[in-house]
């Protein structure tokens, strides 16, 4: 499948979740059996030699792409969720926003010193999650965190700011 | 693995999310990569014959091994979701809760005629969003709904009374 092929899975929707943002959404090529595959392989070639241990999923699209890659690989699967979803004891990482904090959690068994971690989310914006996601997922001392993006939007041009060794599928 | 086994890799955290209530902790199961592979391998056990075109997993908890199931079953994935949380237009269903009412939500566009679903979600309790989603997924006249959890709860003996075929790995 091309990536314009690929792209033409994806759907805009004006004004969500507030006025002026245009959402990309990604359940249209998730529902599609071919693009959701397309989508699997091509994180699974990125990242099938690097010995990933776990796939760390961003709530909640996150979890789709993130769990299909964790299964294929051999991996574990690692929620990254916000405050008050993980039952047990968490590790917590918080970011700015326009207006206040948010904070997103990690069990605090969830990884350890031997793992090799793939932080896995939908989508790149202003970088905020992800760049929490890293900070947070390197407080278990992990071997190596990774990144991956489904999509990253080039008006925000975040994908060399995250740090630690990030790809995305689709620049748009 | 036996059925011990993959229950040895579950969790119970009292008084989550309200006091009173034993949590089933299924994150613990995911981060394993056998008992995420198992748990995986027994879903698409009993599926793999049965023609599913879409796995529509509940928010969130869902949404994990039910995207891997769609994967390995070359099915679409397609989430069942909160009020708000999806993009564009739903079709909802609502179901009562001991104080007010729930409602879900799938894409307008998310399923058709033709297709032949497999409902999952983590854990079956009251049953209340699990026959929702029932209804839900019928609203879109597929050829067939079936349901699958990995859990359930004897207490609420509920299994049986899901309005479509339903299995569940772990009786507990």
């Amino acid at each position: 499948m091309t990536d314009k092929e690929l792209v033409g899975h994806l759907r805009t929707v004006p004004d969500f979740p507030v006025k002026g943002i245009l959402f990309w959404d990604v359940t249209t090529l998730f529902k599609d059996p071919e693009s959701f595959s397309e989508v699997v392989d091509r994180i699974c070639n990125i990242y099938k030699d690097k010995g990933i241990t776990k796939v760390a999923g961003i709530e909640s699209r996150g979890f789709i792409a993130g769990a299909a890659v964790a299964d294929r690989l051999g991996a574990g699967f690692v929620p990254i969720r916000k405050p008050g979803k993980l039952p047990a004891e968490t590790v917590s990482a918080s970011y700015d926003k326009e207006y206040g904090k948010d904070t997103i959690e990690i069990h605090a068994d969830a990884i350890g010193p031997d793992d090799v971690v793939l932080i896995h989310d939908d989508l790149l914006a202003t970088g905020g999650t992800a760049i929490a996601a890293v900070e947070l997922a390197r407080k278990f001392n992990p071997r190596k965190v990774y990144v991956n993006f489904i999509i990253d939007l080039k008006e925000f041009d975040m994908l060399d700011k995250i740090p630690a060794e990030s790809t995305s599928l689709l620049s748009l």
